[in-house]
């Protein structure tokens, strides 16, 4: 199989409002977030754009994580994609105060000869079209994982089933594959949308933990207790970004049901880390170790032993 | 350690409704939940009373599964406790139409010599003060798992905080929880109860599955992937009936960790079968090797390899 991983999405300004505070114009956008996550198994490249109020201290930022910024491209003549949102006092919702799509909006990637023969791709929140774009380009068909936001379901909802169909596994918030299902019950809905020709599909359950649909197979996973939130921003993108950096890094083995599930433990200890600051502050503070002590408490939290045995 | 196990709580007439139909009068009430998923592990003892109306078949559907009656009261003058509720659509929500205590109203359980000493004891929905009265019964200090609803939070809070310090493991829902602690985040709300002197606690989160807490440990389960609901009432009493049950099945071991969340699984499985029908129908429907199959399937529903290995 092929070597490395593209990351496709938005790198934004982001300012946010929660209950322990706020933060003007920091670091944000899915494919930032979710390079970030993979930089800790493999070394991703970036495919996105940037304006010219981008810092140059987070171009350094990324390049102190080993990521690829071949594919990043810089707009002289608009500022970054901005985005200002505030959360509730328990975390759960979010409204957008401030958006401007900026140098984002003509956004229309091209990736290189090198980028259209990786192993693994990334399809962060983007429009569907773009996705579908994204993946054309292909040479040979990388492994897929993509994600997506409510806006999409309701805007161009027959392109993303489109796109769904053609992943290896989606991911989605419990609320989208209700909207995408028009079924309420996790697993219901879930089932369905496997039915509808979803090849596999994580669903995230926010402080619940996540749960991956496969045939008839089931994998739920809890979300490590976390108990000083900060800034929720970005968790589902640094959750997919480790596990597709995760299935990235081992490109020489099947990506079998067991090492989806590693992908997740991997996927949802680091979006438990980011979580305590805002921004992907708390990324560039960890080493390896804490995630594994992280890892290794999950694990700790599903083992059931010497049942029916 | 000593043998046996009581419940204590209420043995009810049901009426229900929900999106899958509705029935009339049907055999309800925590105890009698908790006390028929029970019988799958041992012979519980149900404590509780009934009314005039009481159909001779329900006593005859306890003895089938071998309860024990002989603390189940006839009040000759009144008719048995009535409930009659409406849930939404999705089954999340409850709505009480009517309900009646009738011979429930003077309920005084005096335990006997020989209930008074078994090794377990389970105190299903009744209000604080009679769980404090049938606690202060017992010669020698049985193993305790507790229930409550949000009504006794909010009507006598400060009894029903005596009772959960003096429990060895109380079993609440999610909304619960964050009534009694004031905390949104399931985790921190977990751990701030704990702080407040339950030993042990249980957060039951319907689909999203029940997670244990005990001093600085956690054990997280996922529901079983039941797709056919068609009423929930009583699956968390049968949940917390089918884990002390199966407790009580163990008497000779210590309560550790690890037996509790043995516990769990059996209650998690109960539960997944009690709300395919409704009432209590379906546990008379089923046999060991079905609830042993779905025990299979939730253990390997949350089963990681040779991570971290």
């Amino acid at each position: 199989m092929s070597e490395g991983l593209v990351i496709v999405g938005s790198v934004a300004r982001d300012s946010v409002i929660t209950a322990e505070g706020s933060r003007e114009r920091v670091l944000g956008g899915s494919a930032a977030y979710a390079s970030i996550a993979a930089s800790f198994f493999c070394t991703p490249q970036l495919v996105g754009v940037v304006g010219n109020d981008f810092p140059f201290q987070d171009i350094e930022r990324f390049n102190e994580k080993g990521i690829d910024l071949d594919g990043l491209k810089i707009d002289d003549g608009r500022p970054t994609f901005f985005w200002k949102g505030e959360y509730s006092a328990d975390f759960t919702h979010r409204k957008t105060l401030e958006i401007a799509l900026n140098s984002f909006e003509s956004f229309d990637p091209h990736l290189t000869p090198d980028q259209k023969n990786v192993g693994c791709l990334f399809l962060a929140n983007i429009s569907p079209k773009l996705q579908l774009s994204v993946l054309r380009q292909f040479t040979k068909k990388p492994f897929v994982v993509g994600d997506t936001i409510d806006l999409w379901i309701q805007q161009d909802r027959s392109t993303l089933l489109d796109v769904i169909r053609m992943a290896d596994l989606w991911v989605v918030n419990e609320s989208e594959v209700r909207l995408l299902t028009g079924d309420t019950s996790l697993y219901k809905a879930g089932r369905k949308l496997l039915d509808m020709g979803c090849r596999r599909l994580i669903v995230k359950r926010g402080e619940h933990g996540a749960t991956l649909f496969q045939d008839n197979h089931y994998f739920s996973l809890p979300a490590y207790p976390t108990l000083d939130i900060k800034d929720p921003t970005g968790a589902g993108d640094v959750f997919a970004g480790a596990l597709i950096g995760f299935l990235a890094s081992r490109e020489k083995e099947p990506k079998s049901f067991e090492l989806i599930k590693h992908g997740m433990v991997w996927g949802s200890v680091l979006a438990s880390f980011v979580i305590e600051d805002f921004s992907c502050n708390r990324l560039f503070e960890i080493n390896f170790n804490d995630i594994k002590g992280r890892c290794r408490t999950l694990l700790e939290m599903i083992s059931v032993k010497n049942m029916l045995a």
